[in-house]
């Protein structure tokens, strides 16, 4: 049985509008700290059909500013959310630092509704709640302030306030199918709930099971509460531990130590070529019709070949089905979010090929020697990503990841020729050079990260460049055979 | 009829092949020039169905750098696409300045689909040609190089292909309903085709036909044309002229004559706000039902009660309908599109309500004086605002357009206790003091803005904002009815 907290004992009418008031002036007054804090709050506002979620938000943000709050209500998912991972709505639309974001529903409403329909066995469920833990999380590692409310009512009560909805001509409407299921079946759904609500419970982000039997009573009571969260967040910033991985990882070998000797004829090259493109071609056609998604990460060092290498797997694809994503720095909005937010928008929908030029993987590698991250992040950040691929792979998705290998006279070779080449010197910038001096450093993260995030379902690929021909031959050859896996897999599903 | 460009004639296959990798070669050549003189590109591909536009593409971007350039694939529109005016998929989508960009098929396509299959009668087909030369002449103003070809096959060629299709174990799936409808009814279907072509015809971006009944032939055909406009576009910038409004706008006063002695008691004005808003609450419920958007412009001065305006009536509303979108500066990647990309990008979906705190005509205002834009720019703003808002009309929105009025003095006043006030000061900047010094610049465009954009269909309302709260229900009252007689009007339908 849910446990509810003691409303407020019902004092007069006056003293509750008082305390109304007065917590309306105090989340108004704090919206100007969160604003200079760049505190980014979530308040998730979950509960039973009917229990008043949306009347409770529209109470809430009375005396807010317009341009520091925004209320999301997340219907059924639309044709575009089925095709992306099922925790994508939420994710791409995290606030931004700085804002206050007020959810009608979310992931546990979602996630209870799809159980309890049976669209989810009890094996999904359970992973569907350590997606919400990785990514109530990871958000809370990164500063987000997460206020979650459950909004309680008893079946007796959600029964009239759903008879009273009926009647009425212009809010009939309101009440769904669902919405009476619910109430018929109020033991089962709220033992649903219990469940979810245990599951995901931590110290850092409680649930407040809000009594809801009376919205004014219960309004003082949710000010307060959010009020003292913001306050508190303000105060302390949260000092997270760093997740440990939980995945399996397989060895790799020291990158220095990878030889790069091998190469491949020219005729070879352009008779396999031929083949693997071909084969990429067919196998594209049918991912599109079993609505796999494909995920291609590439790094590599610079002048590495990963353009060319990029291009001969495009130029094999139906142009209809894939998109190259490059990636450069963050523009101020991304770095206004939670670093994977750029990255959750930026994957394919099911059935289409999204090519990374650069990655997700920037944390630990630029990001971490140019100083733009704090340790804490960049050393959290491998979990980060691991949960981050299994959430792709959870989705159906095949995660391809190619490290672009090259040694330093190589590099030196290629940079030279772009100097010297005007149709090619506008690949080659000052910071292409002072990347170069930092070479130890970066084959320093590059281990590091090659060990901590080749996991058994996404291992890194290690692809040797000195000779491109070779190292397209290479990449195709792998990205053909992970296809061909999971179209073999998928069949027999 | 349609008449095709003539093909080559069918030369030796090494000739065709070389001519092919000449054209590939060169327009790889030239994207590099696209992207330092930030030519954003649209290559429109139009034609029957399986006249070969996905290989053109495919083949097209065979030596491209992934970098600059996309592809899109305009399929049947989502959900949340028929929620949104039917040119939101293409206008949110333009490329950026720099970018090239391939449509296999748009909105000939769907226009011609959506009349063949009866979703649009005769009128709406003139009034979607209107709003195509329209779309397609607002992007060309703005520098955007606009190619259109349209693929070209004989009905005969046509049923061959889709049979080859059907035939195909992996291929028979892309064969849908439509296709073979187009295919036995081809007669009427060129003649739609016919007159959309003929209706968007123009000489600054003519349509090419193109003879698809042998891709090898047409490659080199189509790289050619290609090739040749964007040097064209390259070598001379467009001297767009400025397109006429053809609006009939209602006659507006002067702004600095409008007497701003309008009052309201404190008590008749709780009086009246808690009616109104009762009303809009009752309005908004109506609204959703019925699926009609509302789009609410607020302009005028600054510390002229903007904000607080907006929150009465963002108060009265259903947290879960509404949003307010605050307009600041653009942000690098706007800068880098039409002007009004960034608004079609926020615009409602059907049944919800925006509120623009500050609008697209920061154009002909702060643009214009400050010279972020040029005087042709500005100048040629006003038709397309008017353009803009009809299509919001046209997909059935309502558009309510606020001046919030004071005259200087008042303004002092504001200003002074705003910078005097701790809990405010973050509402004053210097900005706002240098903006104040333009007073008579801004008069001047406010002028002319209000007698060129107050359109029968949405008029400026000057709403007197020295007493603020005479300013929120005149506000208010204003909004209240534009809905009620677009429900009126949406009942009669």
């Amino acid at each position: 049985m849910l446990e509810t907290m003691t409303p407020i004992p019902r004092a007069e009418k006056e003293l509750r509008k008082q305390q109304t008031r007065q917590g309306l002036r105090r989340l108004s007054g704090l919206q100007l700290s969160i604003r200079e804090n760049k505190l980014p709050v979530i308040v998730l506002v979950e509960g039973w059909s009917a229990a008043g979620k949306g009347s409770v938000i529209s109470e809430l943000i009375q005396e807010l500013d317009p341009r520091f709050y925004n209320v999301i209500s997340f219907d059924t998912p639309t044709e575009t959310e089925k095709r992306h991972p099922w925790l994508w709505r939420y994710f791409t639309q995290i606030p931004a630092y700085g804002k206050i974001q007020f959810l009608d529903a979310g992931w546990m409403e979602q996630t209870a509704r799809d159980y309890l329909e049976q669209r989810l066995s009890q094996e999904e469920l359970e992973s569907r709640q350590q997606s919400i833990r990785r990514f109530e999380r990871q958000l809370c590692d990164d500063g987000y302030l997460l206020v979650r409310l459950f909004l309680h009512i008893s079946a007796k009560e959600q029964k009239k306030r759903l008879d009273a909805l009926e009647e009425g001509p212009d809010t009939s409407w309101r009440v769904g199918k669902f919405d009476r299921w619910q109430n018929e079946h109020y033991p089962q759904v709220e033992q649903v709930y219990d469940q979810l609500l245990q599951n995901t419970q931590t110290d850092a982000y409680p649930w407040h099971i809000i009594d809801a039997s009376n919205t004014k009573s219960a309004l003082p009571v949710i000010l307060k509460l959010l009020c003292d969260s913001i306050e508190q967040a303000l105060a302390h910033k949260p000092t997270s531990g760093i997740a440990p991985t939980q995945f399996s990882v397989v060895s790799m070998p020291p990158i220095a130590s990878v030889p790069l000797d091998k190469t491949i004829s020219k005729k070879e090259y352009k008779k396999q070529l031929k083949h693997y493109q071909n084969r990429l071609k067919e196998l594209h056609n049918r991912l599109y019709r079993r609505r796999i998604p494909v995920i291609i990460a590439y790094e590599g060092w610079d002048a590495a070949g990963k353009g060319g290498n990029i291009r001969r797997i495009a130029n094999a694809l139906d142009a209809r089905g894939f998109e190259v994503h490059p990636i450069a720095s963050p523009t101020p909005d991304e770095l206004h979010h939670q670093y994977l937010w750029r990255f959750w928008k930026r994957l394919p929908k099911n059935g289409h090929i999204a090519i990374f030029d650069r990655t997700w993987y920037g944390r630990v590698m630029v990001e971490r020697i140019e100083g733009f991250c704090t340790e804490q992040q960049w050393k959290r950040a491998y979990a980060e990503m691991n949960e981050f691929e299994e959430e792709l792979m959870d989705w159906g998705g095949v995660v391809v990841k190619f490290w672009i290998h090259i040694d330093p006279d190589t590099q030196l070779e290629r940079f030279t020729l772009r100097q010297n080449t005007p149709e090619k010197r506008w690949k080659i910038t000052d910071e292409d050079w002072r990347n170069r001096e930092k070479w130890p450093q970066y084959e320093q993260a590059v281990d590091e990260m090659l060990q901590k995030t080749s996991t058994a379902r996404a291992p890194w690929h290690i692809i040797e460049s000195k000779d491109k021909r070779y190292a397209r031959i290479k990449a195709m050859k792998i990205l053909v055979e992970a296809i061909e896996k999971a179209l073999e897999k998928d069949k027999r599903c």
